[in-house]
């Protein structure tokens, strides 16, 4: 994507503990290859289920990860570290192998999103861009499916990029939220990078540069015939709406239709209502009504269940920041070295040992369970979702397209039970068992813990 | 920063609507000088403040704009644009005048952050790139002061990176909880780049791996003498600090004394004063102890106020997102064209009009009032706080070092009222009176507008 860092700057953006724990490791010969979880530890309030996103890109910050001479010297300068460390480092390519969950797919708590097989310095090292990347997009692609649910098959576009947490993030909300189910985004850099889908409207400015809604609207109309989407809430909004019947004529004339109006401030579905009645009486039934300002999955699913005369949505800073629950506990966390499966204890967020496979079950089309079981343990009759992405470093194929991700993602939402891909998802969460195998292993390493505590 | 999008990348930082915009105001001659605001036009909630960041980063962003080859061709792509409008592009730099309100000080709504005087093209396609830089790190310096407020006097590091929103996130979360008073940062990225302290532990992995907690402190405190925090909560937070406490003997013996011991699950509070009592029984005084997991100001300012004996906070999620309000309502509005100031008169967002400056009023040393004042107006007494900082596109002097922003800030919080600092501001907001002259503009731009309604 354009917002990737250059490599060296790249392979720097990391904790420092990743840093001085891999010195440590390669100091004393713990080379060998351990495996990593990344999954999500709880869902945020309200979901009932996340859409994995982001792995593909992840996959290109791993294929090219290697420090430079810059951030060597950059890293000999801290004196932390010795020169057999810096030289590991200089001639560092990740080698490992890498399972992911496809992006779109829906997923639960301590399903691996990401399944990390490497040797120990390569696999601490890469513990934050994996991190940062894998949580920020599906939790964006999270948010979006919901929004999408709230639409209810109308459209919406990420308007999100000026109120996004920095431009990196802008590019990668316009990713999510298109997987998730917007139509578009106005973020111009998101449609070269990604192909997507640009759209865009006025802004009050242009009109208050004009003074005169009249004319503001009848240069944009000429400007961009049968696209134009004019804003006529910069003084009145039913003022703006009479001012765009009253040019009808005048538009008529030329054979130029305005695509839409929007509006952006005051009672939506009021002004909405009367906005419609003013230009189907002008005879522009053929013009749409585009709404935005501060909207998100909640406001949107009111004026849809009110049958709202709004065809399209603009949504930005709730979409971009994922505003009711802006950040998504990932975690990435040691499950299995050549001495075994690994446990961790602490009592809020334990850890599932061991490599593993997450199965889906369905019943009647719909999702009915899942099942974690070790990586070698057989699930009949369930679909495996985990699949290998990097082998020894390389992609096992080319990028998959956007497009298939958004149609998986479709897909995989419609499938939850209704009270799951609700927007205040209650009652049962979704069923994720641990198979036999899974579980026999957490209560031997639990024992074995016991008995050697403190040790 | 490290971050920064190659130069047509960074011009294609735009919504759509500000090229659509900017193609007809060129097409129709509209190119003469206007500005625009740059402003927060509410606090977030339990806010009595913002910290203005972002500005010097914005002036590298005006100063490198440029639209390259590959921008042009992309946007001829779109079949949006003329030829005479896409060479005006390819020949564009910012040619404008910027004011700012220094990075550090405390700010208030209505009043501009940024003030922007360019011809009407270039004025209007640095609008998402100004929002999106400005309104972040402006958003992150708020919440870290916010954080040093509630730390009282001891030490807090930025955690955030993992969860920040994308890379670029992280590096401007890093600067801005800096400026707002952070010691350092765990990411290396962002030592390199902008020469702030880093900061590190160890992982639950690192214990993991080892499999004994003896084994695995032993090994990361000789390899990083006087400088290792140890994570002791990996299986039992007590149990681990005993450890350490049995460990102490041999580390003596090697001359080696960990720095800290780090807590990162359970009741902190009590947790702490076990752990302080296990260690100083060991005669491990000088052993500090380091706190994070899910901290924010509020658990922060609890833990302080009852005297627990912490010494360092890490602070991730909650400080890289602004988590309990992660989005901060700026806004780039027209004030003013060529042929006078402008207003915007929507009912939930109206505009100010003119060429502005922002006057500070202090009593007894503490910040007493603002007045929001017509450029040219004088304001005897008060300290003007906007300053050119680009004139005619080019820097008036070069970029203030980090420290400087932040010891504006510390004192700029400081001299706040109580009840603004506080984490619930309460009471009557900070005073920003409008000039006798602003006043009387407001007044008759709003007579003149009802005269022309619908106009």
């Amino acid at each position: 994507m354009g917002a990737a860092l250059d490599p060296g700057a790249a392979a720097l953006f990391v904790d420092l503990y990743e840093l001085t724990m891999a010195a440590s490791y390669h100091e004393l010969g713990l080379v060998d290859p351990v495996t990593f979880d990344l999954y999500v530890h709880s869902l945020p309030p309200r979901r009932g289920y996340v859409v994995a996103c982001g792995a593909e890109p992840a996959l290109d910050y791993l294929e090219g990860l290697r420090f430079d001479d810059d951030a060597v010297a950059y890293l000999r300068s801290l004196r932390l570290f010795d020169e057999a460390f810096l030289r590991r480092l200089a001639d560092l390519r990740f080698t490992g192998d890498v399972w992911a969950i496809p992006e779109g797919e829906v997923a639960f708590p301590y399903e691996p999103l990401l399944r990390v097989t490497a040797p120990l310095v390569e696999a601490q090292l890469v513990e934050t861009s994996l991190l940062n990347g894998l949580g920020f997009q599906t939790l964006i692609a999270t948010k979006a499916a919901r929004v999408a649910t709230a639409c209810a098959g109308r459209s919406f576009v990420d308007f999100s990029a000026r109120r996004d947490h920095g431009r990196d993030a802008a590019l990668q909300a316009a990713r999510a939220a298109w997987i998730g189910g917007a139509a578009g985004t106005s973020l111009v850099l998101a449609g070269r990078e990604l192909g997507i889908e640009l759209s865009g409207t006025m802004a009050h400015s242009y009109v208050m540069r004009f003074g005169r809604e009249d004319e503001a609207f009848l240069a944009f109309a000429r400007a961009y015939p049968g696209r134009a989407v004019l804003l006529i809430d910069t003084y009145d909004t039913l003022a703006g709406a009479r001012t765009v019947a009253g040019l009808a004529p005048q538009l008529r004339a030329d054979g130029i239709v305005p695509r839409a109006v929007r509006l952006d401030s005051g009672d939506l579905f009021e002004l909405a209502r009367a906005v419609r009645e003013i230009l189907d009486d002008a005879g522009l039934t053929e013009v749409g009504i585009f709404a935005s300002g501060d909207l998100d999955e909640y406001r949107i699913a009111d004026l849809v269940r009110r049958a709202v005369p709004i065809d399209g949505f603009g949504v930005g800073t709730q979409l971009g920041t994922s505003g009711d629950a802006p950040s998504l506990g990932v975690v990435y966390k040691l499950v299995e070295d050549t001495t075994g499966p690994k446990i961790k204890l602490a009592p809020d967020k334990p850890t599932l040992p061991g490599r593993k496979q997450v199965y889906r079950f369905t019943e009647h089309g719909r999702a009915a369970y899942d099942v974690l079981a070790l990586a070698d343990e057989p699930a009949p009759g369930g679909r495996p979702l985990l699949a290998p992405v990097l082998v020894q470093g390389r992609r096992v194929g080319p990028p998959e397209p956007l497009a298939a991700a958004r149609a998986r993602c479709a897909a995989a939402v419609e499938a939850l039970p209704d009270h799951l891909r609700a927007l205040q998802a209650s009652g049962p969460s979704y069923p994720v068992r641990r198979s036999d195998g899974l579980a026999e292993l957490v209560g031997r390493l639990r024992d074995e813990r016991s008995a050697s505590k403190g040790g």
